[in-house]
C-alpha cells in the first residue's frame, strides 16, 4: 500500500508562518478539533489521526478539545476532553463510522454578518488555553476555518486553523479526493455489481431494471462510482444518471430499452440531484401519500415508476441514503489510510507553524496507487466546488469514460474489516467526558 | 465453528425408500438442479453444496443439469451442463450471490389444473435419463417439489425429488432456519446499527430519526434482524414495525417521540408487508407481481412523511430492496456453511435413496451454536408458513423478545468474505453451456 509521505516542502513554504512567541515559551496550547456537516464511514479515522498526534506530540500540543455537535461545542463551550478517553478507544475510532463527538450543520454567516459568532469562538479558545483549531469537514467549513484564522490574525489571538478535509461528495477542490468519498463509492460499486447479479437472475420472468438512488446533490462522483461495478472481467449493463446531465427522458428510456434488449436486464444508478429540463430536480413531484402528508425525496421510485409506465418492464428500486456513507464495514482501504493521514498531517503541519491551509491528497501515480500528502492554502479551498470534468462523463451522457475509470478505481482498493464479536462490527462509543465551563453566561445558536 | 453432521437417522428411517432397482443396474442416472423464486446471498452456496457432491459421488449420479432461469428450463428443456465448469468455477459459487443459473418467478398450477407441465417435466428428466431432481427454493418450490414426486410415482419414473431450502423470508417449517435468511439478517443488523451511529452524530442540529424499509411481505423476521443492531455493549434506540401487529399509528408516533426525547434520535425498521387497520399495506401501490402479490416498495417514505408531519421531526429514509439479498460482501458463515450443507446433504440423502424430502438445520444449542443436519417429508413443508411466534415479539410491539435474540444472534455469527481484486469483490459468471436437446417440438410456458 501506498504510504503517506510528509508534506510536500514547496507547498508547505509557502503557508509557512514563524511560530508565536508566546507558544515557544509558555507551557504548550491546546488544541480543538471538530467535525462538521454530513458525517462518513472514515472521519473518525481522521479524529483517530488528529488525536493520536497531539498525543504524540505533548511538549508541542497539549490536550485536545473536541467539540460536542460540531462548532456548536465551541460556541456553547460544551468541549470535551479527549485526554479522558484510552489509548485503545482512540485507536477504535479507525474503524467506527459516523462522528464520535456530534457533527452539526450549522453554517457560520460571514463575518460582516455575524462578527458575534466569530468573536465569541475566539473568547472561547482563550478561556481554554486553545491555540490550535482542526476543523474536520467540507466547503463549509473549509469556510468557516478561513474566517476564523482572519480573525484571530485581526484580534491578535495566537491561533492556528487547519482544516481536515471530509466530504462523500468529493467535491472539494485541489486535493485528489476527499476523505468518506472512496468508502461510498466502494459501497455504490460493490452493491450495484450484486444488486446487478440479482436481476440478471430473476430477468427471465420478473425484474429486469434495477434503480439505485445515490447521494450526491450538485456532482455526480458518487453515482460515477456506479459504473466501477462493471469491470473487463465482469461487464454489466450500467446506466448512470448524473446530476450534470439534464435529464432527457426520451434518450433515457431508449438507452434502458436498448440495454435489457441486449442483456435482457440493466441496472440504473441514478443521482439524487438529478434534474430535469425545468431544472427542478426529478425527485420532487409533488406528491402526496394516502395520509395526505407531501412525499419527500426519493428518485429512484420516480424513475422506476417511468420505465414500468413506458417500457412496461418489472422494476425493484433502492434508496441508499445514510448506508451508503456509514457502511464502514466495507470502507476502501486507501480512503481509511488516507482518512487518518489527512488528520495526522494536519497535526504535523500546526507543529510547523502552519496556519490557514488544509492537507491535502497528492497523487502520484496512477498503476500501482501512489499518493503524499501536500498542502493548500484555504483561501483556495474555499467557497470552491469541485464538479465531475466533462471528459470524466461519456459522450452519450450515462456513462463514465476510460479517464474517470483510472482516476476512481485507486480509491475503493483494499478492504480494512472492522474488528467483530457474535457477528456485529465493534464500533466504539466514547465516553465524552465534557470539560468544565470557564465562562459565565450562555450563548445560544 | 459448528459442523454439519449426517442426517438425523430416525427422520432419515421414516422417508426412506428402497432405491429403484433400475439405478443399481445401469450407469448412474443424472441429476437435474434447478434456483426457484426471489434469489439470495448464499443460493449459490446450495448449488456448490450439490454440484461438489454429486461430483464425488459419480459412480451414483451421473452430470448435473441445472435448469436455465428455473423450472422454466426444464420445461422448454433448456439445461446447462454443469460438467463443462471448472472445478474453480464451481467452488467459486460458494462466494457468489445471485442465482448462477438464473432462477425464475413461476408457479406451477395444481395437478389437476395443469397436468401436462408435470408431464412435461417427466418426458425432459427421462429424456436426459434424470433420476435425481434438486429443487433450490422456499414455500412454492417444496410443493411443486411434492407435486413432481408424486406424479412421477404415479406414472412409475424412477425420480428422487429433493428440496433445498432456500428464503430469505425464513418462513419454511420444521427447519431451524433458512439458508439465506442469516445473511439477509447480517446485513439488515450492520446496516441499521451503521445508520444509527450517523444519525446520532446529525441529531443535534439535523436529522433525528431515520427510518429503513426491509423485505418480508408477511413473516417479520427480517425486520427482527434490525433489532440485533442493539446489543448489551452498544445500546440503541430502534422500533420495528412488523407485518404481524396491525399499524397503529397513534402509538407508533408516541414511542418514536418517546425515543426522540430520551435519546435525542431513533431508527425505526420497518417491514414493507405492514398493514393499517384496514388490512392493507401502508405501502401499496396497486400494482401485482406474476403471482399476482401486490408489488409492494415504498414504506419507508411513507412512515418518514408521517414522523415529519406529526412530530416535526427532521428524517432520512432508505430503502434496501435488494442490495439486503444480494449483500454476499458482508455474508453471515453460519449462513453459508449452512447453504453448502444444504446442498450437499440434498444429494447425499438422494445416494441414500430418499425421496420427497428436504434437509433441515437443526439446532443443537444455542452456546456455542451447534446445528446437524436433520431431514423433513415433503408433505410437513409445502404450503405451510412460518411466522414470528408471538413470544417473539416484544408486548408493546416494537421490539423483540430475549427469545427471539437467543434464536436470532447465531445466525449472523461469523463472516466470510469473498476475494477481492481492485477493490472488487471476485463473483464468478459460469459459462452455462447448454444441453443438447433431445426432444422434438416445443414447449411454451
Amino acid at each position: 500500500m501506498a504510504k503517506a509521505k510528509k508534506p510536500a516542502k514547496k507547498a508547505a513554504k509557502a503557508s509557512k508562518k514563524a511560530k508565536p512567541t508566546k507558544k515557544a515559551k509558555a507551557a504548550p496550547m491546546n488544541a480543538f478539533y471538530a467535525q462538521s456537516g454530513g458525517v462518513t464511514a472514515v472521519i473518525n479515522a481522521s479524529a483517530c489521526g488528529v488525536i493520536e498526534t497531539a498525543r504524540k506530540h505533548d511538549k508541542k500540543i497539549g490536550k485536545v478539545y473536541a467539540g460536542r455537535n460540531g462548532i456548536i461545542g465551541a460556541l456553547t463551550e460544551d468541549l470535551i476532553d479527549t485526554s479522558k478517553e484510552s489509548k485503545g478507544n482512540i485507536a477504535a475510532l479507525r474503524h467506527t463510522p459516523s462522528g464520535a463527538f456530534g457533527s452539526c450543520r450549522y453554517k457560520l454567516k460571514s463575518l460582516e454578518q455575524n462578527r458575534r459568532e466569530y468573536e465569541r469562538l475566539i473568547e472561547v479558545f482563550k478561556a481554554h488555553n486553545i491555540g490550535y483549531f482542526f476543523y474536520n469537514g467540507g466547503g463549509d467549513s473549509a469556510d468557516t476555518c478561513f474566517k476564523i484564522s482572519q480573525l484571530s490574525k485581526e484580534m491578535g489571538y495566537p491561533l492556528q486553523a487547519i482544516h481536515v478535509p471530509k466530504t462523500v461528495d468529493n467535491d472539494l477542490p485541489i486535493t485528489d479526493n476527499c476523505p468518506g468519498f472512496g468508502s461510498v463509492a466502494k459501497y455504490i460499486a460493490i452493491s450495484t455489481r450484486e444488486a446487478t447479479f440479482d436481476v440478471a437472475s430473476m430477468a427471465k420472468t420478473s425484474t429486469k431494471v434495477f434503480v439505485i438512488e445515490v447521494m450526491g446533490r450538485h456532482a455526480g462522483w458518487i453515482a460515477a462510482a456506479g459504473a466501477l461495478a462493471s469491470t473487463k472481467d465482469c461487464e454489466l449493463p450500467i446506466v448512470i444518471l448524473f446530476p450534470e446531465v439534464t435529464f432527457d427522458e426520451a434518450k433515457f428510456l431508449a438507452k434502458v430499452d436498448d440495454a435489457v434488449k441486449k442483456h435482457g436486464y440493466c441496472t440504473v444508478v441514478v443521482s439524487e440531484g438529478v434534474k430535469g429540463p425545468d431544472g427542478k430536480f426529478l425527485a420532487d413531484q409533488g406528491l402526496k401519500d394516502a395520509f395526505g402528508h407531501a412525499q419527500l425525496g426519493g428518485v429512484a421510485p420516480v424513475i422506476a415508476s417511468m420505465i414500468r409506465a413506458k417500457l412496461g418492464l418489472k422494476f425493484h428500486w433502492a434508496v441508499a441514503d445514510y448506508l451508503q456513507r456509514a457502511s464502514r464495514h466495507i470502507a476502501s482501504k486507501s480512503d481509511v489510510e488516507q482518512a487518518y493521514a489527512m488528520g495526522k498531517a494536519a497535526v504535523e503541519l500546526a507543529i510547523k507553524g502552519h496556519n490557514s491551509v488544509m492537507p491535502t491528497v497528492v497523487r502520484k501515480k496512477n498503476k500501482p496507487y501512489k499518493w503524499a500528502v501536500g498542502v493548500a492554502p484555504l483561501d483556495k479551498v474555499a467557497n470552491v466546488e469541485k464538479m465531475m470534468p466533462a471528459d470524466f462523463i461519456s459522450s452519450d451522457g450515462f456513462g463514465i469514460t476510460a479517464k474517470c475509470r483510472t482516476y476512481l478505481e485507486p480509491l475503493i482498493k483494499g478492504e480494512d474489516y472492522p474488528p467483530y464479536k457474535d457477528g456485529m462490527p465493534q464500533y466504539v462509543r466514547l465516553k465524552n467526558v465534557p470539560l468544565k465551563k470557564k465562562l459565565k453566561g450562555e450563548f445560544s445558536v
